[in-house]
């Protein structure tokens, strides 16, 4: 199913070079002030252009088919809708023969029987992350209304109540080619960029995204755990390996001494190991979790692979302009996600 | 909501200190052989008693209140139910007075307004993880008579038709207190538990799970992949700091033309760096993640932390008699979750 | 699957002679004051005993597994049981041979490859409305907190908010045995009970709700209506053959200005032939349907019917103690069904 | 919720005046043979312009967005649109001061705080069964699929075995303005619908459908019964006020030994007074249910009813053309909710 959320609902469709791609959100609060205007700030975000990026631009313009009507939500469910034009036919039937490593050609044709749409990636292809995208921008106004509306529902915990300022959910990369942020990481991360291009070659990244403001009490005990939430939702973003919260991996080689929060004075945990949730539910603390994106699937570079008609192995040099590093486009995505979570929680 | 899966329903209830904590599976299929003796291996391996355990001995018999009939099951929900016997009272006001560090007892004292059952962590208890395992042992023979009927559905890959072998999933630690597995890892982690409970401290662990023979088809793009549908179960089990499908974390450090899995002669990937996903569905090979547990946060070793009663810090030392490292249970219940997110998506 | 609502979900489970019938209700809100004495009132009211019900008396005594501690709900999920003592072993392959007319004997068989628990009808029993009752106990009390603690949420219509009347739910039998409720009912009702038990016959009813002081606001348009979801519920009671809201099957013979509710000096209609909703949304009039019950499938009374096996004809007769209208205990039944569906809208 | 269905999930977006209408409908399988001229047959039995309905003519035409390649569904989700064209700007504000009777407006403008799209009724507009017979179009495929493919799952009742014919959904008006099916009623429908529109008024009817030759097995006891289910999605449609299997209200008025249905020497019901459905499962009889629909609520004819501004009494006449009856385009819309049910349990 291509749908997530229980109160907030998001159906996703579409394909890379079909006629159009798009997102329905069912359970958006009426009154929301909403235009596409609104939608340009993260599109920009997602887009293509940067360094380690691909230089072909998509006009990426959306469309509200439903759901907003003077400026405002509606309450009934909200079609936004991206026409594809940037696409030119080309011969993907190569890709039933010689699937491309890391990609979903080979599981696709399996799973639907070859009637799958190739073209590009078709219904795998990452262009779906713009709907995304588009649905994260409302996940973060449906936020911003419920918490400003009514801080007190779920509660904050006492000790934060004089803190007026709304809940914000901020992504970044911390590591790029395994080169971690920090002094000259910028200037490495260039060349790092630079070197692969050279080659051919792809990168990977880790994102790691802050989740500040948040109420107490958002998540529950066992299956529905704020975590379980986000964790899905993230691993739905095509070239994710792992996600980790707070001291993550490092927790399993450390002391319960260590990793643990006591509380301090002021009634908030002195370190924030758990990364903001405890049992599953926030504790009102940053909620704060890294997640691992593999190199780009698409190289240049000469890979020996299997074609599965001529059953001999070939070479193969994925043709096409592809992002070094897809991941430089991930934080707003990856935003995009986390608000999904937050308002299917808050509504 | 303490429920999960969409054809093969898990609903979880229960307090550590309770009458009973129990299940209720829906979806079941008719005709499955099972009986309480199916329970005994699985819920041994979950038990306390070995190094670094508790040596508190709970009974831990399953209790079959519906949908086995006559030693089958009738396709009606099956409940399992367990009696909570080895529960002594106490003073577990002090709990909200001084929530224990790690513990979910600051939240659920917020998110239930107090209400909350709070004897041994009520309903966030460690315990509920025992009809959790039962689940997964129910799961476990529906997986293996879905894919014993009709090896064909969802479909396997060509390559690995010839190959009865039923799908497996097998769960073990591979990294206790930092030390990874390797020569004499078993004795430096006896040496690290032993050290750890003598200074009245605790450990982590990383559990590494592997499922093969899975079908190739298992899964779906974007918001329910299988990443997302493991991961989300995973994150319910208490104490997961972590997950990481194939190369994981690493993947974001290497290259593309490293992590890829180009296809060998055999039609299978010559490597597995994806864990056995492609674009969230299942693509034959063994399925591979990690999982970080945190230490146990329950320890004998003094905190400074505050009492929100007093308003004053105290010196908080856990009494009872805990698990030096509770994550040596954790396998079979690594083991249980995915065997009920694979149960889900084959019924 | 037997799970009923969206935010307050309610798992049924168990078979007539099993070993126990029970209900777990989960998103219960913590603080709602809960005891089994609260059971009390609802189930002698669905119990057996008056006239035209069958005099066999069972127990019915429930037991809170969990989800309530200190005479208040926690918030955690809430498990009641009761337990069967009142069965008894009998010659049940029979049914496999003769199922009985108008049970579900036949798909059981043929649907669960004849695995079900054909004892008493198996998970199919009347006996499990029992837990349901239980449920809609719960469910009346979250709906009088929430409306009682928040009358603004959802909306009231003005015109209504002097009232500060909390929503009630109360069915009752409206026609029994073709006879409708009006003068002399009484008597004329237990003259065809006594009519029809003589004969070793049944009578079928018609049972009305009416619910009182509904907020304006629940429902949505089209697939979650307000009518569809409690059409949904109310079909989930076996025997049930047909709902109607307000003028029901007689508004297809009305006209327009006839069956129309325009709206009075007080701003509320002046008739309320919509049955209080318009759009699948409650207009915050009484909401009316009437629910049409079969007669009691069970009867002593000779009927021609196939054995399956010896593949003859044969008069059955069926045995056994049985209601001569088992709709007489059905209103406190379409209570609860109604009260889950209202419960599910307000948590 | 604007959704329907477990595994073929349909959600429903758009509103009367917007951009356009339209419906993503998830879990389609792979491999259906589709294209917009599929859905023409029943786009046009939906239009207007017989006797009875408004004359203005809408284009209707179905635009695939996505989940169609070459001819055939691709697995992925299908989204189907419909532009709105035939629409003109007016005064709705009216709608709020003076909401007509019968209609949504006083609900809408409650529920969603006056941020409803007033215009022809918003999302709550007729004109959204479009999409709904569309789903409907893709869901009769679906079902003429899967039992064409495997007409043992789910299982066929063996007497019936020997009977290819598919599983075919039919739905026809049975009663018009209270002139029930029969002898000369083709006239007498004439007739009253004349006399109706000659009074500016408007006539109800019942629609009676059947679905034949469905295989034993589908539905679940109690919460999800098949009467639940197909409920649950004619009371979706607009305009619909009551709902009856089998002998349906006047099976609370026959007897036990009238309304049974014993097994024949064929091993088939001698009659089918449950409907097709017992213990809320299909029986593999022809599954009968009638529809009762209001008189369309938009008349010529004066109503007196409430200026909610001016608080003052005034005589309304809904201006605009519309059905007399607009239950003669209801059959197949009805046959589409039954279609949506169907498939969905056999996807």
């Amino acid at each position: 199913m291509n749908t997530f959320g229980r109160n907030f609902v998001v159906s996703l469709f579409g394909e890379s070079h079909g006629e159009a791609i798009g997102v329905v959100l069912d359970g958006v609060p009426a009154g929301l002030p909403l235009g596409v205007e609104d939608f340009g700030h993260d599109i920009r975000r997602r887009k293509s252009g940067g360094k380690g990026t691909t230089p072909r631009i998509e006009a990426d313009e959306p469309v509200i088919l439903s759901g907003v009507y003077e400026g405002h939500t509606t309450g009934a469910p909200l079609a936004v809708l991206f026409k594809n034009t940037n696409t030119r036919s080309g011969d993907y039937e190569i890709l039933q023969q010689v699937p491309r490593p890391g990609h979903a050609d080979f599981v696709a044709d399996v799973k639907f029987d070859s009637f799958n749409d190739p073209r590009g990636g078709g219904h795998f292809s990452g262009r779906l992350t713009l709907p995304i995208v588009a649905a994260g921008v409302v996940a973060k106004k449906i936020i911003a209304s419920v918490l400003d509306n009514d801080g007190e529902e779920p509660k904050k915990a006492g000790a934060r109540a004089s803190d007026p300022a709304p809940c914000t959910i901020k992504a970044s990369i911390v590591e790029l080619g395994g080169i971690r942020r920090g002094n000259h990481s910028e200037t490495r991360w260039r060349d790092a960029l630079d070197a692969a291009a050279a080659e051919g070659d792809s990168l990977g990244a880790v994102v790691e995204c802050v989740i500040s403001e948040v109420p107490v009490g958002l998540g529950e005990p066992f299956f529905n755990s704020l975590e379980s939430c986000i964790s899905h939702a993230i691993f739905a973003i095509p070239g994710v390996r792992g996600i980790e919260f707070g001291d993550g991996f490092r927790a399993a080689a450390m002391k319960g001494s260590e990793h643990n929060d006591p509380f301090g004075p002021d009634g908030r945990p002195v370190k924030n190991g758990a990364g903001g949730i405890n049992g599953g539910i926030s504790n009102g603390e940053d909620i704060v979790f890294r997640v691992a994106f593999k190199p780009t699937s698409s190289i240049a570079k000469e890979q020996q692979t299997l074609n599965f008609v001529t059953d001999k192995m070939t070479a193969l040099s994925v043709p096409g302009r592809h992002d070094v590093c897809f991941a430089l486009r991930a934080p707003v995505i990856v935003e995009a996600m986390a608000a999904l979570v937050l308002a299917d929680q808050l509504v």
